[in-house]
């Protein structure tokens, strides 16, 4: 057997044309930048999309978390290593360290659940028992995934209303995990990035909209620069989000 | 000098995760891969963003040809391999191979405008003179940009409104020519989708819209799976499109 890399690191570099406005690494792009990596390492690991669908199983990402404490600018090399914390019969952990040379930019974490396909539920990862060796002990240093709930003693901002189209929707036929970031981050005005930024960024997805479905985002001020946001497909929440912006300076 | 390579390839794998709803890969996808690989050869030429922002310019993506034999799949390795097929001093002209293994997939070609990037209109490219010394005979046998243009003799169809959002937005602080791609293709829905796939898009970018802004589209048929497009800010056409689909058998 080849040796199994307990670290894997994909090395980046940020182009202008994926810059947003200020300039930098949008979040969206950085949660694809996850995906992608915990692709390869799977995949590497011999875990990923073709074992998986031979046993009718799919990876579907369930919770992540990041926090940067600066953000890759335009034309600027960055890399992300990525390693398995934990792995049991129902997800997976997964970590991952967003470095510029060797300046540590960030740290992300996520949660992945094993789903049997064709039942649409939780399938059992046991077939996974081969991951538990490649756990890493490399220490991801941010804050656990918080509690995320709206406060009856605070205002609720609600926001757009927006219904799904075709390029919203991936392989799974459901709304591609990364436009619910979208949607939430689009919740604030050009104006309000040219002078804060995204420092750190949780989501739970509890469940999948579909093609032609509306959704409305609500949100709440809970702190200076802190936000609860929900979205929501009528009475069924879909995804709830904390963001917390700092002030440019 | 070191050597500087004419044909420029770099290879991709399409993650599940990156797929349209028939399990392929979706056309923004491989526009955003063309504009990134045309971005990798322009920083290996040296004329990439790096020198231009010195010198006060940008590069901006004028127009795209793309035709398809077929789209790669899930978890399936593609590459690009792109060459400068002319350049003068307000334009170049680039074209791109996709190949899976050793099978052509397809092919596109693009115009870039070198632009002033405070004066935003064309600006002058005579330093980038050493480009012409990496012109490749290689060729891309695909017609050449079509003339669009909607016919007083068919009907038109008129579809959604979008008003661009902050994640529409990027570096240069307009919309991202990516989503202009993305909100032609959503004038089409799931079914058609499920029946059809895009066998040759062309689009041409002539105006940018910016944070805020509304845009229509209208689109009108003429010919078998022969679309021609326009997206519109009130009376400005800011992008025109012809998309021609084949039957999925």
């Amino acid at each position: 057997m080849n040796q199994r890399i307990k670290e894997y690191k994909v090395d980046y570099l940020l182009t202008a044309g994926e810059c947003n406005p200020e300039a930098k690494m949008p979040v969206p792009l950085l949660v694809s930048r996850l995906i992608e990596t915990a692709t390869f390492h799977a995949n590497h690991l011999d875990v990923g999309f073709a074992r998986l669908s031979r046993e009718g199983l799919a990876w579907v990402l369930s919770r992540v978390s990041l926090e940067m404490r600066r953000w890759p600018g335009a034309n600027e090399a960055y890399s992300l290593t990525t390693w398995v914390e934990d792995v049991n019969r129902h997800f997976s952990q997964r970590n991952f360290e967003i470095k510029s040379g060797d300046e540590i930019l960030g740290y992300a974490s996520s949660v992945w659940m094993g789903i049997d396909i064709k039942k649409r539920q939780s399938g059992d990862l046991s077939l996974l028992e081969s991951m538990r060796d490649v756990i890493s002990e490399k220490r991801c240093p941010i804050d656990r995934f918080p509690r995320i709930s709206l406060s009856p003693d605070h205002e609720v901002m609600s926001g757009d209303t927006y219904r799904f189209r075709y390029c919203d929707c991936d392989f799974n036929r459901h709304v591609n995990t990364v436009r619910y970031v979208e949607l939430l981050l689009n919740e604030w005005n050009l104006d309000f990035y040219d002078t804060h930024q995204v420092k750190r960024f949780d989501i739970a997805f509890m469940h999948e909209a579909r093609y032609g479905e509306s959704v409305s985002v609500v949100r709440q001020q809970s702190g200076d620069n802190d936000y609860s946001c929900v979205i929501s497909r009528g009475d069924d929440v879909l995804s709830k989000a904390r963001i917390i912006f700092t002030d440019n300076i």
